[in-house]
C-alpha cells in the first residue's frame, strides 16, 4: 500500500516536502511525481486513470491559482484524493488555490485540507490507510500522543 | 464497517441528509447523530474518544458558524474525519463555516468538502472504505460510470 | 469557422444561451455541448484535442463552482479559450467560479469575461473572428453604435 | 479574583504577552498557560470546567487559524470568555482566527477583540472586573485620562 | 445593576429584542433607548459618560454599516461595552458592521459577538455580573444545562 | 478659507502628509492637528463643532482600523467631510479602514478617497474650494494638464 | 448653480432618484442625463469637458459593476466628482462598484459615498456648496437638526 | 499584423514587458505605450478609435487599481482587448484590479487574464492571430509542447 503524492510544479516542492516527511514517520511508503493538469495532461489521465491498479490506496495532490490538479485526479480515481491548497506566487492570498480545490461539484469530492498544510494531508492518508489497518491506526494514536506531550512540555516550559 | 454521521444542530439535517443518502446508495451503514460542539461537550468527548473502538470506519461532521465540530471531533478521533461546512443562517455566506473547519492547524486534519457539499462528504468516505475494500471500490468506479452516462445523456437531449 | 461553445452542466444553460443568441445576430456559426471536465474527463480530451481541427476558431467554456472546464480545455487546445464564470447553485457568491477560471498559471491562458458574462463571451468571439475578417468588424461597430443609439434614446426618454 | 490567560500555542506568546502587561498594569493578578483545544483536549475540559471554582473571574483566550480554543472554552464555562484572534503564520490575513472565533451560535458567546488585540483583552477583563468593584473602575477611569493626555501631547508636539 | 441596550436605530430593534428576552429571563434590569452616534452625538457624549454614575454595570450596543456606535461608547465610558454588528439594509453582506466594531485600536475594546448575535450580547452581559454574582453566575450554570438538555431531546427525536 | 487635516494618530502622519504638500502646492492654506475620535472625544466634539465657525471650508479626516473619526466629524459638522483610509498597522489588508468610512448610513455623508489616498483627498478639498472660487478652479486645471504632460514625457522616454 | 447628475444606464434610475430628491429638498437646481462610458464615450467627453463651462458646480456619477463613469468623469472635469456604487444586477454584492469606483489612482480623485448611497451623494453636493455659501450651510444645519429630532422621537416612542 | 501593448503608468513595464517577450518569442509584432485613461484621455481616445484602421489586430491593456484602461479601449474599439490586472503599489491585494477589468457590462467585453498575467495576455493574443493563422497556431502546438517538454523534465529530475 502506497501514497501517491503529485504536484502541479517542481516550485511546490518545499510545501508539499512535509506531506513525504510526516508519512516517512510513520512507515508508509510514498512516490512522488509532478503532473500539471495544464501542462501534462496526457500525463495527468495516464496517472490518474491508472493509480488504483498500481497499488496506490491513496492520492494527494498539490498546486496553487487555478488549481485544478486535486479535482482532475479526482475526476478520474476512484480512489481518495486529498487536495493541498499551496500559496504560490501567482496565488492572490491563497483564496484561489483553495476555492477551486474546495468547491468540487456533487459527485467527485475532494478531501481539502488548510492553506499549504501538506503536513496534515500525509497524516489524512496516514488515517485513511489507518481505518483499515490496526497498527497505522495505532500509529496515529500515538502521535496524537506526542501532540499531547508537546504542549505539555511547552506548558511547563512556560511557568519555569 | 460503519460510517458515523454528525451534526451540530438538528437544522443541519436538510443538508447532511445527502450523506446518509448516498451512503445507502453504496450500502454502506451509517448511524446518525447530533452532537453540539458548544452545547453538548461532554458528548462530543465520549463520541471522539470512542468512536474507532465502536467499529466505525470514517466520521463525517458537519457545522455552520463558527464550526468547531469536526475539528474537535478530529482532536480526539484517531480516524479520517471529514468536515461540511453548512451555510446555516447564522453563517456569513458560508464563510465562516469554512474557514474554522478548513484551517486546522499542523497534526490535526480535517478532509474538508464543499459549501453544504454533504453528498460528496458521503463518497469520500465510501472512497476511504475502498481504498481498502475492493467491493466498494467497484461500487465507486460504477458511480462514475453513471455520472459520465447523466452527461451524455443530457448531451444528446440538447442536441435534439 | 464556428465557435463551439460548450459547459459543465445543462443547469448553465440559461446563462450560455445569451453566448448562442449574440453570435446568432453576428451571424456567426455556433456548435453546443455539454462537456463536463469532472464527469466526462474522456470527452473533454476528446473535445479540446479536435476542435482546431474541426474548423472551430474559438471556445467559449462555462463553469461554476471549481470551474476546471475552461483551463482543461486551454490546457489542451491551441485555440483561444473564453471561460465565463457561472454563478451556479453550489457556488460561493461566484468567487470560487471567477478565481478558478481567471488565476490561471503562466503559459495556459483564459479570457475570461464577467460574472455570468455569457453575451460578452459570445462578443469577444465575433471580435477574434472580426481581427482577421473585415466584415465581422464591421458588424462589431454596427454593433457598438446600436449600443450608443439605445443609451441617446434611454437619455431622451429621461428628459421627457 | 483572578484572569487567566490561555492560549493555544506557545508561538502566540508575544501577541499574548499585551494582555499579560496591561493587567500587570491594572494590577490585577493573571494565571497564563498553554491549553491546546486540538492537542490537549482534556486540559481543555479541566481548564474550562473548574476555573470558575478556582477563583477565576474572566478567561482570555488566544489561537490562531481554525481557532477553536476561545469557543470552546466557552462552551464549558460559566465565566465571561475573551477571544483574541491570533495572525498566526498558518493563518490567512487573520480571516480565519477572526471568524472562527467570532461567530460562536445562540447561547455560547465570546466576546471578540480585534486581530492581535491582546491588549484590549486585557482592558477589557479589567473594565469586566470593574463592572462590580469601583477601585477598578477608577483604574480605568485614569488609564482612559493617560490615553487623552497622550494625545494632547502628539497635538502638541505636531504643532511646534 | 442594571444593563443598558442602546441601538443606533429603530431599525435595529427585531435583532436587539433578543438581547432584552435573555436577559429578561436571567432577571436581570435594562433599560433600552435609541442612541445614534451620527444623528445624536450630544446624546451618544451624555449617555456614554454618565452611564456608570446611573448604576448601569455594562453597556450593549448594536449598529449596522459604517457601525461607530459601540466604539464610540467605549471611548467614553470606563464599562464593559459589547457590541452587536447588525445586518442591516445599508450593510455588504455585514462585513461593514462587523469590521467597524471589531477593529478597535489599543486602549478602548469593544466585546464583539457574532452578526446579528444580540441573544449572545445578552448572555454575555449576564456572565459579566455573574463573573462576580454568584446568584447569576449559577443561573449561566443553569442555562447551560439547558442547552445541553436541548440537544439530547433533539437527538433523541432524531433516532425515533 | 482653510482646510482642516486630522488625523486619529501621530502614526497616520507619514500617509497624511501627502494632503498637506499637494494644498500647499494649491496655495491652499492649512491646518493639522491630532484628534482621536477614542481618545479625545472632547477634543472630536470641539473641533467638530466649530470648525465652520473658524473660517474652515472642508475637513480631511484620516484614520486606520475601525476608523470613526471622519464619520464622527461629519455627524457633528456642517462642511464637507473628505476621509482618508490609512493602512494602519492594526488593520486587515485596509477592508476596515475602508468599510468603516465608507459605508456611512443615509443622511451624514464621508467623501471617502482610496486607501492611503491623502494626496487624493488634498486636490479634493481643492476642487471643492475651486468649484466656487474661479482661481483654484483655474490651478486644478493647470494640475491635470501637469499629469498629462508627465504621461507624455514617459511615453516618450519609453519610446527612445 | 447646478448639480449634474449622471448615471451609466436608466437601470440606476431608482437608486439615484434619491440624490435628486434630497437634493430638491435642499431648494438646489440639478439636470439628470444618461451617460454611459463604455456605450457612449464621446458623450462622456463632451459631458466631462464642458460641464464647468455651464454652470455646473458639482457632478454626481453613478454606476455598477466595473464602473467606470465617475473616475472617467474625473479625468476630465477639474469639478469635484462625487460616485456612488450602484448594486446592479450584475455586481458581486457590490464589491466590484465600490471598488472600481474608490480606488482612483493619485491625482484624479473621486468622492465615494457608500454603495447605493445616492441620497448621501446628494448632501454631499449640498455641503460642497455650503462651504462657499451661507444659506446652503443653514440648511445643512437644519437638516442635521431634524435628523436628530427624528431619532429623539423614535426614541420617545420606544419607551412609550 | 501587430499586436498594441498599452498600460496605464511606466511603473506597470516590469510587469507587462512579460507580454512583450513572449510574443517576440512568437515573431509577432507589437507596439508599446503609456495611455493613461485618468491622466491622458484624449491620447485614450485617439488609440482606441483608431487602432484597428492601422493594423492592428489585438490590444493589449495593463492597469492596476481602479484600473479603467483596459474598459475604456474596448468600449472605443471593434478589436478583442486583453486586459492586465496589476498589483500596483495602490492596488488593495489586486482585488481593485481584478474587478474593475473583468466586471465589465453586456455589449463590451476584455479578455481579463489572471492578476499580473502578462504573459498569458500575451500568449492570448497570439492565440487570437493563430485562429486564422495555420503558422501562429502551429507555433502555439510547438509552444504547448515546450510545456509539457519541462514539466516531464522536472519530473525525471525529481526521481534522480
Amino acid at each position: 500500500m502506497k501514497i501517491a503524492i503529485v504536484m502541479g510544479s517542481v516550485s511546490d516542492m518545499p510545501v508539499m516536502q512535509e506531506a513525504i516527511d510526516i508519512l516517512k514517520e510513520f512507515g508508509i511508503e510514498t512516490e512522488v511525481d509532478i503532473v500539471s493538469a495544464h501542462r501534462t495532461p496526457e500525463k495527468l489521465f495516464d496517472f490518474s486513470k491508472n493509480a488504483h491498479n498500481r497499488g496506490i490506496a491513496v492520492i494527494i495532490a498539490g498546486a496553487g491559482g487555478a488549481a485544478h490538479l486535486p479535482g482532475m485526479v479526482a475526476s478520474m480515481s476512484p480512489l481518495p484524493v486529498i487536495g493541498v491548497p499551496v500559496k504560490s506566487s501567482n496565488s492572490i492570498d491563497g483564496w484561489d488555490s483553495i476555492l477551486s480545490i474546495l468547491q468540487m461539484p456533487g459527485g467527485v469530492p475532494v478531501a481539502t485540507v488548510a492553506l499549504n498544510g501538506a503536513k496534515n494531508a500525509g497524516i489524512l492518508a496516514a488515517q485513511i490507510i489507518g481505518s483499515s489497518d490496526k497498527s497505522v491506526l495505532d500509529k496515529i494514536i500515538a502521535y496524537k500522543e506526542s501532540l499531547r506531550e508537546g504542549v505539555i512540555k511547552a506548558s511547563e516550559g512556560l511557568k519555569k
